[in-house]
């Protein structure tokens, strides 16, 4: 029986199917569409209120339209597909269920933080693979004026922003698996433990959640025997600039130089000088537009051949900051293929 | 390929190995501790602080209580474990998160509300049924006082209560789930869909998830070809009296009678008249509490055969009711046996 686990080492599961990636959609705001990675999305909305009367319905109406598109760019219809996966920053995940409520599919919500793209395309490909569904859906969606008033400040304070500070992505990102195709594959899944350094500052988050993408992207070598060179990328997401520096730093620690095969998507997808987002993009939309968008695009264009998603999550509260508590970090890392 | 298929119907999938349920824990506080259930919780608390100094800590430190009991039970050590699936009420589930921080178990975060535990089970089965992991556990917690505060008003208002208010059960459950053993073992997973009657009122939660329980309850008979005949209980979670009678009356408009097979899990853990719980309790630490104590007990007592546990979650945050939203419902259910 042990001989059809399907573990790796401490942490990971190759999959024994390789669930297919039969398609994604990308929506974005104004500003990530005014960003480096604009040509990679499908959608750019010209206003981030996208005619809703509130910034949740707009958050909500991303995601709508990103799981539509994926469905209908699958040529598949809605009763096809057997799950949907999906999660946001949101309190009790208020854009996620109200965007399920307008599907008649199954539905699992997930909370990770800035780490739950990868979260729900990891338990996603597992659900295919274990021959649970013949089609899932894996999405995620952040919008910048939902996540400042709740996690910061109304927006209406003008609130000043630290230089460490991370803008969170208005975007929304679907991607649709089966079992079948000829299309980019998942072939493991790293499923991180969550690391707390004692760091408590809620502007830093990068720092926060650097040791989280270290740990899994360690355990993933360790598990896979593989190393940074096996990878065309490896995209972490959300640490900014100043994550992304510690991280490479930390994987030389390790005796992993990362350099070269590494970028983070919050560092990518805007242009921080230009955009003054200070040390980049964030928000569980955030890794989502870009997976879904650069990395898959890249992935059909045959330019990678190999990626590795690290979605990182900085899993603090309001209340726990309030409470003095530091922050703890998770990150899971699926390793995609197109050969 | 698609004979593989462990999919039947429109949302339910049989189980091929029937995980079982190794061990199970159970961690109350006191007003529950001298509820009708009493003898079946593993842990009872003299005070609902249990020494921490917040009640977020508190309603942490009964989740790591339960964990690490589960885990004690089922004579495993915590690196044995693959998987844990968790989560809580609180925003960015910040009981679990922080639970999570204190064990090196890779960690998926739920949310789904009042749902969560019938989820978390639900994910368990499956990877442990899909060969992704020999060990995986199952938790859910909540706590009346952090969820009084976060919910509807700080307990210092001493708000009044209407009638149909429920009452949010301060416990932790968790269950392990293994590959072999003489045990309960899940035999079924229904996945619910969003459903909303447009109903506004957050003071009458069980209102609000009881189409849900219904068309969850519903689809796994159409999908399963069962009747309430086939359990010994069919458990939800929880709805309490008013939500009971309300599922009772749409099924047998649905043509199915669950009387006499149907109990819910909120209207059972606490004797309302003299306990003063107006409908009943909810919160996801109640169906994980009666499941993992009265529910499990009773089957590894072979006073019970076959049970489904339909956990219940009401979808709304606080800013959506705010905003003027109705409250979407949804309900996963389990099916679990020991013959």
């Amino acid at each position: 029986m042990s001989s059809n686990l399907k573990r790796i080492g401490l942490q990971t599961v190759e999959l024994k199917s390789y669930p297919k990636i039969i398609s994604t959609y990308s929506v974005v705001g104004p500003k990530e569409g005014d960003g480096p990675l604009k040509n990679y999305f499908d959608k750019i909305l010209c206003d981030d209120c996208n005619g809703q009367e509130s910034f949740e319905k707009a958050e909500s109406s991303m995601m709508i339209t990103a799981i539509e598109e994926v469905i209908r760019k699958s040529n598949l219809e809605e009763r096809q597909i057997d799950y949907l996966f999906g999660g946001d920053l949101l309190n009790q995940l208020t854009s996620t269920n109200f965007v399920a409520r307008e599907f008649k599919i199954p539905f699992f919500g997930l909370y990770g933080a800035c780490s739950t793209m990868a979260e729900s395309l990891s338990l996603a490909s597992m659900i295919v693979d274990g021959d649970f569904a013949k089609y899932a859906i894996a999405t995620t969606s952040s919008h910048f004026s939902t996540a400042e008033r709740q996690f910061r400040f109304p927006l209406e304070y003008g609130s000043q922003r630290k230089i460490q500070s991370q803008w969170t992505v208005t975007g929304s990102g679907a991607m649709l698996l089966g079992k079948t195709g000829n299309f980019p594959y998942v072939t493991h899944v790293t499923t991180g433990i969550v690391k707390d350094y004692g760091i408590k500052d809620a502007d830093n988050m990068g720092a926060a959640m650097a040791p989280a993408a270290v740990d899994t992207l360690y355990k993933h070598f360790k598990d896979t025997g593989r190393t940074a060179k096996d990878y065309d990328v490896i995209a972490t997401g959300d640490l900014g600039t100043i994550g992304r520096t510690l991280t490479e730093d930390l994987m030389l620690e390790y005796g992993y130089d990362i350099n070269g095969h590494y970028i983070d998507c919050g560092e990518k997808i805007f242009d921080n000088e230009r955009q003054k987002t200070n040390s980049g993009g964030s928000g569980c939309g955030c890794s989502a537009v870009v997976s879904c968008g650069y990395l898959y695009k890249e992935l059909l264009r045959k330019n990678f051949k190999r990626v590795l998603l690290i979605s990182t999550g900085a899993l603090m509260s309001p209340t726990s900051s309030l409470q003095g508590e530091s922050i703890p970090g998770i990150a899971h890392a699926v390793a995609i293929e197109f050969k």
